[in-house]
């Protein structure tokens, strides 16, 4: 973990000529039988590896299960990395301090974890805005090293709005927040101009989306909430910079769950990852086209 | 857990005449020397268990270690279940929809997990408000059981001002969050008139914990930063109600790391568990006096 994390990310799009990244949810009470947490994960990651920019885990799903999940979680990070993929770890961490150093170095650091069953290391992590620049001091220098960021700015939830949109004079609080996440990642841009701390900007807010990217040109946009939770592929352009750089976009169930899906009903439960996998390259197409990059 | 957690909470501060919150932070590079992390947890737990009316741990320690971390988090949670202590988990998780049920199944639900070192049970756990009213809705109906929350509403880091004190009309936006708690509180009101749904308000900034007060009557306020962040005991009934309840006020390093301050460096690491409860002692009795409870 060398390179600044924009750079990679900038690059493994052009690779794959993906802005696509795939949600890795794996909820308990919802796995394809016979199978593991794990195994559900891991055939999921072998099925859209060549397909997505990156991976998003949610973690939430392995905590669920105690240490247990944090085992599944370790081996399914290892899986992923063996497949060189960008792991973006969605925990929306947030503390102070010495605590918040704890999360960074447990996320990011090379040599806190013992024994191979302890590397949990991510690429990069999503984290909470609340407390302020404190936390997100603790993530400043593991960035500097090559890690990343996405500071939750405009969520794709619903009620969202209720701290978000408050009114702070004649802006909001998710414009505020888009201002001060732009300013942390200003030591961290890449030789591609944008920056490794970014932002979460929700699908279901599109012309929110192309506010944020106003108010923070450099930064790259996590924009989850693409699928079941109402986002639309076509909206893409508003979220990414002039050149179509600058955004990638999560799909969780339209991917893992394709198979529960009208669309790919017909492959059967014995077959997720193939419908994984097709509708992988179907969102991969979508935003792709409504990118427009000039890369 | 089937009684109102609010209820049980005065229980144990009247039976323990006691409002200190004992913090347990096990930075793993600040060990007592041949200690594990378990055992250093477990020791000071069995110092302090009669003396405070709560612990409170905090996850990114363990989290901080992988997997390894959360088997070492099991056994101390359920340590100090068997020393009947009521367990808040610092964790501020905040997530959207079936993820945030995830979050609060893993650490409420009686059935989740399997095994015996898979019991990660809380009795309360730290929220972030981020994310509004659907992440709160998540812990509702584990609320309604008997389960408590607290909100992060005003914390006590310097940089806490970067979003809690944005200015929305005449209020900051701390104060928004403090009236939002208070209503989702308003279905968890217990016999003794206090919400199972609590705020955090730090105790560095004893003037806003009065005006919290104002706003949320009847809410409990998890008070962090007393000692190490500059927090004064003195200041207590700035966050109480006119009878002296309402707070509960938490000491981590001042507790779990007395053997390493002036006061009792004499005893030496070997006795940090003398210590910790020399310190709990000293911390109880100073918050005991300013809280002036009438009960």
């Amino acid at each position: 973990m060398k390179d600044n994390f924009s750079d990679r990310l900038l690059a493994e799009i052009v690779r794959k000529r993906s802005t696509l990244v795939a949600g890795i949810d794996p909820r308990p009470e919802n796995l394809p039988e016979s199978l593991s947490m794990r195994e559900f994960c891991n055939e999921t990651i072998d099925a859209i590896c060549d397909i997505a920019c990156a991976i998003k885990i949610q973690v939430a799903f392995f905590e669920q299960l105690g240490p247990a999940g944090w085992h599944h979680l370790s081996a399914v990070i290892k899986h992923a990395r063996e497949k060189n993929l960008i792991v973006i770890v969605d925990a929306k961490r947030g503390d102070i301090g010495s605590t918040s150093e704890a999360y960074a170095s447990g996320w990011f650091a090379e040599q806190t974890c013992t024994g191979e069953d302890n590397v949990i290391r991510a690429d990069a992590l999503t984290i909470a805005p609340y407390l302020g620049k404190d936390n997100f001091d603790a993530f400043d220098p593991h960035i500097a090293k090559g890690a990343g960021a996405f500071v939750l700015c405009r969520t794709s939830n619903k009620s969202a709005v209720d701290i978000q949109d408050l009114e702070v004079g004649r802006e909001k609080v998710w414009e505020k927040v888009a201002a001060l996440v732009s300013a942390w990642g200003d030591p961290h841009i890449g030789q591609n101009g944008l920056s490794s701390v970014g932002a979460v900007v929700g699908a279901t807010y599109p012309e929110e989306g192309a506010r944020v990217r106003e108010i923070a040109p450099s930064t790259w946009f996590l924009v989850p909430g693409i699928g079941a939770q109402g986002g639309k592929a076509e909206d893409a352009r508003n979220f990414t910079r002039d050149d179509g750089t600058g955004a990638i976009f999560n799909v969780s169930r339209g991917i893992m769950y394709a198979y529960l899906t009208k669309e790919y009903a017909h492959l059967g439960e014995k077959h997720f990852a193939e419908a994984a996998r097709a509708a992988a390259k179907s969102y991969r197409r979508m935003l792709w086209e409504a990118c427009r990059m000039k890369v």
